[in-house]
């Protein structure tokens, strides 16, 4: 069972205050927490019905995390999720590493996406197009928010990230610079090469000036009807898949 | 200003219930509202600051609808926005008419999307990529709920969606009907020749079985990396892309 304590304590780790405080975070479903069950994330605890720990035993052992066995509705809106009949994991958050991008390697670097569902999605869509290293603006949504977490689906076990100062980043670096404008080349007609870095824009304001002068290589996406835009996410799935349909 | 009668009006059209009761609908936001005023929809109120009267006056004008002048900081909290320092609008929902596909257009139908900010995203997605009309099955989010709205950043007012049973809608349709599985055809491969319909399955079961069996032609996204799926809005930009690509 899980006493009033714990239940204060998860439901303050929804707050990036105390994530930092704490250095955890939050993992709720079956899906999210099989997948960190499988990753190097240090499991801290386990609140997981007997039904769930039946399913993955072995590895609920060898995590060493603490476990408490809770009834079916007792995790509701314990987390983030409404209902969860299954399982919810605290992990302990991992130091922010800085990562080097080879020039044989594709990796994306978002400028302040602020909304926690598009950095889920856009984890998400970086793994499914095998791309794994993501350099993000310190204006960049959380990636241990929990609808961070939830929107990713699993891919935040897979993914690397690093919070730096974008232009401190970028003016660094020996690879192409891909980004959005309503001038670039179409995406369709871009050679992409081998490598580099692909920079997604903020949600409302694009790409900002800072950024925008170490674009080596602006693009864009065909549009064909009215919308001003697309969804940042969105965008980024679109051009990942130009970028793997010839590599 | 607006009377505690309206704000109560208003916050009850968060509800689908009250929205098919009173045939109306809430739109937040100077852009969204700009582009409803473009629109054919019928705008029963407009509460709107003195600046964004100022900016857009000739469509107020030709509106027709009832005005009411709001201070900074009065719609906060009205609608779905926490802050809203400009206008907020209720205009009336349109009828379930029926769409029908020519063999030179492409459409899309959704079996059963949940999420109202993936609906919105699909919307604008589609609209980008100049597909007008879009089939939504019964158990679809409603297009007018508010995040919906929000999220499609104006679109609504560009695409056309109609409600029905899906299966038998399709059924009677003598056009390809594409859909995705993980034993389709490569999308960068495909021939999409010069119209049809994508199916757009829902987020955790994908598309269901009375609509699977009507797919004429199975195709995927190649996957590069580790994720199981992708978003399915953002898997309905990669494809509409592939088929715009050449045509």
């Amino acid at each position: 069972m899980l006493s009033k304590a714990r239940v204060k304590f998860i439901k303050s780790l929804q707050l990036k205050k105390y994530r930092k405080q704490e250095q955890c975070f939050v993992v709720e479903g079956a899906k999210s927490v099989q997948e960190l069950l499988r990753s190097d994330f240090e499991i801290v605890l386990l609140a997981a019905t007997e039904e769930f720990q039946q399913r993955v035993r072995p590895e609920i052992q060898k995590s060493n995390a603490e476990l408490l066995t809770v009834k079916s509705g007792e995790l509701d809106g314990v987390g983030e999720f409404k209902t969860n009949d299954s399982v919810l994991a605290i992990a302990r958050i991992k130091p922010n590493a800085q990562l080097t991008i080879k020039s044989s390697e594709f990796a994306l670097a978002l400028d302040d996406i602020r909304d926690p569902g598009n950095l889920g999605a856009i984890l998400r869509t970086a793994d499914w197009y095998g791309i794994t290293k993501l350099i993000l603006s310190e204006e960049t949504a959380d990636i241990y928010n929990s609808k961070v977490i939830h929107a990713s689906m699993g891919s935040f076990c897979r993914v690397k990230v690093y919070y730096t100062s974008l232009p401190e980043y970028l003016e660094q670096m020996n690879v192409p610079i891909y980004g959005t404008f309503l001038e670039g080349e179409n995406v369709h007609h871009v050679n992409f090469g081998t490598g580099g870095i692909l920079v997604i824009g903020n949600e409302a304001n694009g790409i900002s000036p800072a950024v925008a002068r170490l674009v080596t290589k602006k693009i864009t996406i065909p549009r064909v009807g009215g919308a001003e835009s697309l969804n940042a996410a969105i965008a980024t799935g679109i051009i990942c898949d130009n970028i793997r349909r010839n590599t």
